[in-house]
């Protein structure tokens, strides 16, 4: 059997980590041919040692300074936009996992269809941003966008049980994240140390911070509507505060099929390897007797408006998302150095989306210009 | 379009009479060309008048003479067994329903699988009693069977997420029953009419008698068996109080599938009719918010051994599970006649196995003679 060779963009991150634990309990399987990473060196060692990949690439020339003394001419080494480039286009891969975070993403997740890769995208922000220029051209390409998020990875597997055109609602599941409980007031005076306190999920700080204003739900139903081609009235957000099911599909004769499982993103990084096929995993069972209860609540869009927001953006449509997507990133950023508060974000989110006049079918470039001008407007708005 | 022609057996029974209500909900999908009821004829009357078949079959000749009286020559008037097997095979039937109760359908739905039918099988004593007989004549006869029980539906829709080969469990949710709460002490009193009084399915008097002794989902346990091709220590039962969730399957990669619905026995009956296709419904979603809670719990053995001879039955297999359901379709009989207590339905299942010396793969006929020979033994057990 050949094994299934992978480039992994965001090697290092949380879900680039979590990648390699799943190629490493599948050696037979998986084989990983090239990394990207950003600057945690300590880290990409290791996983250099272990995967032995043929190219590495690293945030800066500097670091890429760094790998070579190390690792000398048995390793191909790149840096920055074009060394995730190569990473993304390497020709042995048969599998590019985009697990970079944020608009970094979107150019090598382009290259990497146009080169007729397969993707396991986990990076939200190229569907957010994209998503028109990615499906078009996965479609004309015939590569598959394989998500690797839980919830997508749910709805994407709930869709084999029948057509697309037979989906009636999408129902994407939130935990409901570390605010879920709180009022506006103490939302108001939360720190950095109470948005990462998620409570079910382990994950990066600005996917946590984004759970806690549900932008991260907001963001993934935009993902869900070019996944998936679902409008989206037809894509429904249910709190579900023990995130054991993953997300329901909803068919046209009312039966729907949901994805559950523990909170353990393994499992649908895991799918987005092996698929079509599934293989043996050794991490534990879902065990409902141990979970005993499922409970299911109405999102509250009066304490969360920022997940009205991104239902906004995505109806707008055109490079609406792309600037609310942009303008998050930098109110996040700025929310994680403490230089605004909690309730700042959802403020400063408002205001670049009422700045903008959306532009319909936006090309890469036109994209990455408004992406700039949005993370700037944000900055501007948060000194006020 | 053509329309699919159906030939349903049991059609005045509780499942005969929702298939005919998903069958008038979409009269373009669907035409009805025979139908085989009991002695019902003011509901049979109704529906000849309805739907207008070019068989009918009665239990017999007395009420086929009685039909030939009302319709005269444009309807053919079968009756008794032949008459079951006549609109079994008729030749223009695109799929059999067989949704008559109890081993009356046996040799019926094998005659129709020999003809090469499609099955949307409701009857569980088939697979039950003969799983091994259908399910090699369908494999050779390249038919599908289609389950129409809501379990067994929720199994098949959730197979589609991945192959057969990759399943590593199917857990089969029960909802406990009318007796899930009760004590032994408060079964060995309880009347018919508690019995009777199942908290979220409306079903026909046997089938809920069997809810109640957890027998129902014995039977179904059986039945997965054979319809999935999973061992039985790969199958589980699930108490599940709201039945919202209608059984799930995990995968090798544990990632867990399940189909979800309201109590509404005519989505799995229609996904049945249109399979492969998924056709629109106009009856209520499934409102999870409504719904607000979903629980777990483990069967307990101690209160309810039926689940547990079952098992038994399952694992020894040959002509057990036959000789079984059997017994159990007399013993529930004498119950509803109130001529034995509750609590002597499981003292009976357990005489009557440990009564006989299992057969393997036993043929129709020996199996029809066990048949006999296990109701006999049920009887004579409950006058003692």
């Amino acid at each position: 059997m050949t094994k299934k060779k992978l480039a992994i963009l965001g090697s290092t991150g949380s879900i680039g980590i979590q990648t390699l634990d799943v190629v490493a309990s599948l050696p037979e399987q998986f084989e990983v041919i090239a990394l990207a990473a950003g600057s945690n060196l300590p880290v990409l060692f290791e996983q250099i040692d272990r995967f032995q990949p043929a190219i590495v690439s690293v945030a800066t020339p500097e670091l890429a300074v760094q790998v070579k003394e190390r690792y000398g001419t048995r390793l191909q080494v790149e840096a920055g936009h074009t060394g995730l480039q190569t990473v993304a286009t390497v020709s042995e891969a048969d599998l590019v996992v985009t697990a970079v975070v944020g608009t970094v993403g979107l150019r090598p997740t382009l290259a990497a269809v146009s080169a007729g890769k397969d993707i396991a995208l986990a990076n939200k922000e190229t569907l957010v941003a994209a998503g028109h220029l990615v499906t078009e051209l996965a479609a004309g390409r015939g590569t598959r966008i394989l998500p690797v998020d839980s919830e997508h990875s749910a709805i994407f597997q709930c869709m084999h049980g029948g057509k697309a055109s037979e989906v009636r609602r999408i129902l994407l599941t939130a935990s409901g994240g570390s605010f879920r409980d709180k009022t506006r007031e103490e939302m108001a005076r939360a720190t950095r140390e109470d948005a990462l306190a998620h409570p079910n999920w382990s994950m990066g700080a600005k996917i946590t911070v984004d759970s806690a204003t549900l932008m991260n739900k907001g963001l993934e139903v935009i993902e869900a509507h070019w996944l998936f081609g679902i409008p989206y009235d037809r894509i429904e957000v249910l709190i579900h505060p023990q995130s054991i099911i993953h997300s329901l599909v909803e068919f046209q004769d009312r039966s729907v099929l949901a994805q559950l499982g523990t909170p353990d993103m393994r499992v649908p990084i895991q799918y987005a390897l092996s698929y079509p096929d599934r293989l043996e995993a050794n991490w534990p069972s879902l065990d409902l007797l141990k979970v005993g209860t499922l409970t299911f609540l109405e999102p509250d869009l009066v304490r969360f408006p920022v997940l009205g927001l991104a239902y906004e953006a995505g109806r707008t449509g055109g490079s609406m998302p792309a600037v609310l997507n942009a303008a998050n990133e930098a109110a996040v950023e700025l929310f994680l150095q403490g230089k605004i508060g909690f309730l700042d974000i959802e403020r400063i989110l408002m205001s670049v989306m009422e700045q903008h006049t959306p532009v319909s079918k936006p090309d890469l470039e036109e994209i990455l210009h408004l992406d700039e001008w949005a993370r700037l407007a944000a900055y501007r708005l948060a000194v006020q």
